[in-house]
């Protein structure tokens, strides 16, 4: 089966795909007495096509192992997708770029730090959830309204996901 | 000084005020193959009021102490603001219903589990970000765009917020 390596999530690797959703870099300003490190307006939200609205939901998910195989992928063409963690909890990413037909030959996977979360943009190919630990609660900020927001692509070939020693 | 009473989080209790953001009770759905339970659309984000758009932020709190002293509390009279924690963080929740002014005698303080958030309604009085540990971050989603969405008010007489034994 081909294979591929995942990488620490970092906002420079994924920034093809959307937003690392993290208080990294500088901060845009401080707030309450300067107790508080401000990183506003972060992520693209893009829900807005064909009427939507923003819709917050909450998910908990089982935790699944590594290596992970890859079967399928997923894309929103209708708004962006963000996904955050609500209390410590690992992910693993699997994405690909947004313009055209899913190629498989261009799939990037990276893993959270169990504080980040990531914003995919509107059209971005990616897994559906995998969670690395059982019991992980995230919180999505997504589209809701009418019109088709998602499109299921099979892999020919599944890909399996690993951690390089 | 006037002492208030820490109750734990819960939907019940935070009713008036907006709605709590974990995955409590049961789920709305479940998604891919059953290894994931979805609790859809369960905040009010109301952001629209004056061509206002969703705008999502982290920020990086220093950790607070209790008892803690309230002297000051805000609303946002344009929108609702949801604040969730990235990574296990506690907040102490300090608010007062939405209608008319601030009334310094129907504040309540919550106590979050470090995976819960909230999303206060669009006008609740409600204390600027209190965690209770440091380096926790938090995801704001909240509005941005024109108009006066800040009313600070300032209580005449402070008050204590502590856990009870």
């Amino acid at each position: 089966m081909r294979r591929l390596a995942v990488c620490s999530l970092s906002a420079e690797g994924f920034a093809p795909y959307g937003e690392v959703l993290d208080a990294s870099g500088p901060p845009t300003n401080f707030a309450n007495n300067g107790t508080i490190e401000v990183y506003r307006d972060i992520a693209g939200i893009d829900v807005a096509a064909d009427g939507g609205r923003v819709c917050l939901s909450v998910v908990r998910a089982r935790g699944r192992a590594l290596p992970f195989r890859i079967d399928v992928m997923e894309s929103h063409p209708l708004g962006s997708q963000a996904i955050a963690p609500l209390g410590t909890a690992s992910m693993l990413i699997v994405v690909a770029p947004a313009a055209g037909p899913l190629d498989p030959d261009h799939i990037a996977a990276f893993c959270t730090s169990g504080r980040q979360g990531v914003n995919y943009r509107r059209g971005v190919w990616h897994h559906p959830l995998i969670a690395l630990n059982s019991g992980g609660d995230f919180l999505i900020v997504d589209r809701a309204g009418e019109g088709k927001n998602l499109v299921l692509e099979k892999l020919v070939q599944p890909l399996e996901v690993f951690v390089p020693d």
